[in-house]
């Protein structure tokens, strides 16, 4: 069986690198429109040999899509025009609900299915792939009953493939949950590290001053703008409402801040505690460490 | 030299186990108004023995005051009144603007010095507490020319002995910076923590759906109320201005998530990543990892 991935970055690299060992395929042709992804992907041993887009989605039984959401919608009518008669197409990108309904009347929509590996770093490009990415993370297929039989059985065993746990949603479920367990994250936290760099014009006292509670809330601020700004844009109600409930919340502390209200603040703070219970079970599921690199290890 | 520590959760346990291995002190004395905290701190090692507040300050050369904010300063003054001639108190508080303040006529202002170890972890109470905590962290010593050379001198022995990196600089620039670094990323989290439960009432949703790196931002959400309530009420005027200026940037990118503007999304979040510069300084400052317990790793 051979296997075309779209983009070769982390998720895509990662992909390569993992169904490689899986024994799901025999040859992993890679396609990236940037040129020194593809030939980083090739020496890097992630893909077996690269080419261009129409030719590898022609030779190929099985298409997955790793590419920034807006490039996705852009690209996935033209793939599943090219696709031979019984190959399997799944994107993996964060949003769903959107991409979905714009290939609603597609000929072709039962070749294709809808995921979201929930997997990830804050780093990217071909370089930043490792094959243990999606170990024991949860993998997303939505709206399967659209996909023919065949096509999200397939997309099941690449997933298994791998190392993933599977869980099947309807893709507007889908992007109103991940608003605010994923989208929202990743907003404060771009936007902490915005606030501190501009205040804190000297570099040096934040270097200095700051411990690893910081790093870990502003990790994600380090993610690659060219995937999170479109997905932002294409799930812009969900996110819009998670954020102005943000907003509102945080303009509630702040009053209680400016009030000297510790009481109050104390309940608060009491309350969000209880995600304690959610994280344990996150803990559970698995590490995103990238072996043979130093990992930041936080607690 | 006998040393006294007065409250034994994660910050004055630690440092009872570090001091114990340092060959600094031969005895030290573990003070805690919570006798469920002191019987435990002695049941693990933390301290040599524990006893009453007055009691304990006068037997020692050196007073280590790690209690939250608003206790310290209550119980300060009247340790200081209590000390024997030649002691040396040291808080470990998180502000200090307010605290040097309240001290500064103090007849035994030459015998203190306000320090604050920036380490920690999200969790509290004597069974949290590891050696090493402070090892490559930065400690801050405030205000020192308000403190005897023997004072300070001490101080810095002792934070050496825990095997940080120490800084000196202004209470009131302390807390400026502080608000920055740190407690204004403790409320983006327990916000955060906040809005994400109340919205996802069904917290299986969470759980299935969220990644590390949720995880990752929120994780400050678990710490303690009680050391923290007082905290943002001390330093309510620095958190207020960095707190009010965090609300404002994230109007503003909710205002271009409204409007789908990618490219101005792009560009803000372009500039938040010069945060990774930052950050890879703390990375190399040394991890917070509790030995023997189970890391969460996250990169």
């Amino acid at each position: 069986m051979t296997v075309a991935i779209i983009g070769l970055g982390l998720i895509g690299g990662s992909v390569g690198l993992r169904l490689k060992k899986s024994g799901m395929t025999d040859h992993i042709i890679g396609i990236d429109k940037n040129e020194v992804n593809s030939a980083k992907a090739l020496e890097l041993g992630l893909v077996n040999e690269v080419m261009g887009l129409l030719e590898g989605v022609k030779k190929s039984d099985v298409i997955v899509v790793a590419i920034p959401v807006d490039q996705i919608t852009v690209l996935l009518p033209q793939i599943l025009e090219n696709i031979k008669s019984d190959a399997v197409v799944l994107d993996m990108g964060s949003t769903k609900g959107g991409l979905c309904q714009s290939i609603d009347n597609h000929p072709n929509r039962k070749a294709f299915v809808a995921t979201h590996p929930i997997a990830g770093t804050e780093n990217s490009g071909p370089e930043a792939a490792f094959d243990s990415l999606f170990q024991n993370k949860t993998g997303i297929l939505c709206d399967v009953e659209k996909s023919s039989t065949k096509a999200a059985d397939t997309a099941r065993e690449l997933y298994e493939a791998l190392g993933m746990k599977i869980i099947e949603m309807g893709s507007q479920a889908h992007d109103l949950h991940i608003a605010y367990v994923s989208h929202l994250s990743h907003i404060s936290s771009f936007v902490l590290g915005q606030t501190v760099l501009e205040i804190e014009k000297d570099e040096k006292s934040i270097f200095n001053m700051a411990g690893s509670g910081f790093a870990s809330t502003v990790r994600l601020a380090k993610s690659s703008p060219n995937m999170w700004a479109p997905i932002f844009a294409q799930n812009k109600e969900h996110i819009s409402k998670s954020l102005g409930t943000y907003i509102q919340n945080l303009q509630e502390f702040k009053a209680m801040v400016d009030n000297e209200n510790v009481d109050g603040m104390y309940d608060a703070m009491k309350n969000a505690n209880q995600i304690r219970k959610v994280l344990d079970g996150i803990d559970l599921k698995g590490s995103n460490t990238k072996p043979n690199k130093k990992a930041i290890v936080e607690n």
